[in-house]
């Protein structure tokens, strides 16, 4: 029987107290058993999880490869977190703010150490190829970020431009996790590339479907401050649409809109905003492309040398990712 | 004919260019290649490639192991320059200086992944050890340094306290370049360890006489501004044996001494701390300990399974080391 993906966030929990339990009791590593209890859909190891499971392998080598891009995952946000100056994760004390930022940049270091430890744990078998593609993945992911920091600093980003930074930042890592599971199990290149992509079109159809969701999500569902990305001014792929598919005078008007102080009344900057979106039919064009990602990622899933019912835990999550309706 | 010490770092520079032509054209791998430029003794590099040259290891391989210590420190002081406030590094603005604090924490997370890329390459037969031991020893240099941090807000340091710290955060890496070097010509695991423990001896030692000369070097050979570390109120060797060996009225003057505000007469505060280490024979202690390290480090290399003449260039190394005398 193949186990439920709420079965394998459980087990997944389980070792990751387990691998918590063993890090040192000193202030270097408190802040790393600190933001990995912090919860969170651990969706990554749980993609880990279900290639592993769809091709039979080894249930160690599977943990550790899953404890690994999920103590990646958290390295990047301690790091992020800094970057960002953002005082909460998941409605807790981000590191840097709880302890300090000198902390926080070498637990952020002493983790990324400790994801590769988890890494080297896999049978040596698979060890170079798996430490080829996770480090691919690191400097992509690092890449994203950097590309995230410019964007804030430009006037405006293309789709293109931002559909490359969400793909490095964001949805390698979901790729990367599914191939990692799949090579482990000694799936044939063509399944684990082909999972690869899915991952990655589903990880981008899941952020920009977050950029909707903030903007024109029901705030009783959502669980996030709906217009947070517009109080922001954020560029999301929503005002990249925007910005090229409008007249030069309703781009005007949008860039007057995100140039406005601060203090301006946040209820109602957030009310203009995304009436000037959907006036540019902006909220029916990003649900085309959130669909159109699901589908490419879901069409992926055919050519698989997997029988229907090994190829549903794949079609599962996607749709648990998509289940975030407005 | 086994090459001289400036002829492996030659070798090593080298190679150093050729990888950092290889790093993309983007802003976030433009402070590697700066860092990497800087220059510095190579010391990490050199000792992995002493070591493989006695062992006859793969030159590829030797080459990669190498850069990846490499690569690693110089991680190291990308990260803690942020942590230290360091405006320089070599004479030259530190990263975080140079471009902004976020560019150098997400610049110095690329660089720990590049010196995993340069890992991975190595013969598989050598990856997992290889590995292994580039994991312990990185998870130690970042608990070297959170243990100087935390030195800086405690009273006072006990000499083995320090020791320790100075073992983790720069002796370990010295160790373990010989180590890996060895270890990729095969050489037996006495032999690796004997060579580890010969790098983290030689490693107090040199970081013992570092402290000494801080204070009692002739400031024309000494690279640094001698009197640096007094004026900053480090807690070094010679304060740490100070505080275990004084008198208690002896103690109290030097912790009023090291409490003094900043705008104190600089020169002033040098000539007397060092005159009060010198009534109490902390600078003679300081040189018996140094003494004491290179000749139990010396001592391991008796036992090497190498000809007198295969043992030279790890003896050239140590002596290169002491060359800085007071």
């Amino acid at each position: 029987m193949t186990p439920t993906l709420a079965e394998m966030q459980g087990k997944f929990e389980h070792a990751l107290s387990l691998y918590c339990a063993t890090l040192p009791n000193t202030s270097l590593y408190e802040p790393i058993r600190y933001i990995l209890s912090l919860g969170g859909k651990r969706i990554r190891p749980v993609l880990v999880m279900i290639a592993a499971d769809a091709y039979q392998a080894d249930e160690t080598c599977t943990i550790r490869a899953a404890l690994a891009v999920e103590i990646f995952h958290n390295f990047s946000l301690v790091h992020d977190d800094i970057m960002d100056a953002a005082p909460l994760r998941r409605g807790k004390a981000t590191v840097h703010a709880r302890w300090n930022e000198n902390l926080a940049i070498l637990s952020g270091d002493a983790m990324l150490i400790e994801a590769y430890k988890q890494l080297a744990g896999i049978n040596a078998q698979w060890l170079k190829p798996a430490l080829d593609l996770f480090n691919k993945t690191s400097s992509e992911v690092c890449e994203g970020q950097q590309l995230d920091m410019e964007f804030e600093k430009v006037a405006e980003v293309s789709v293109a431009g931002y559909t490359e930074m969400i793909g490095l930042k964001t949805a390698v890592l979901l790729g990367c996790s599914l191939k990692m599971g799949a090579m482990l199990g000694g799936a044939s290149t063509l399944d684990a590339d082909a999972l690869y992509q899915f991952g990655k079109l589903t990880g981008v159809g899941f952020q920009i479907q977050d950029d909707y969701l903030d903007a024109f999500g029901n705030p009783d569902q959502f669980g996030k401050q709906v217009g947070g990305d517009i109080l922001a001014n954020k560029k999301t792929f929503l005002v990249a649409k925007a910005m090229e598919v409008m007249q030069p005078s309703d781009r005007k008007e949008l860039q007057r809109l995100m140039s406005q102080e601060p203090r301006f009344d946040p209820t109602v900057k957030i009310r203009e905003v995304t009436a000037h979106f959907r006036r540019n039919g902006i909220d029916e064009a990003a649900l085309l492309a959130i669909e159109s990602y699901f589908m490419q990622a879901e069409e992926l899933l055919r050519s698989l040398e997997l029988s229907e019912g090994q190829k549903e835990p794949f079609r599962a999550f996607a749709r648990q990712l998509m289940v975030r309706k407005a």
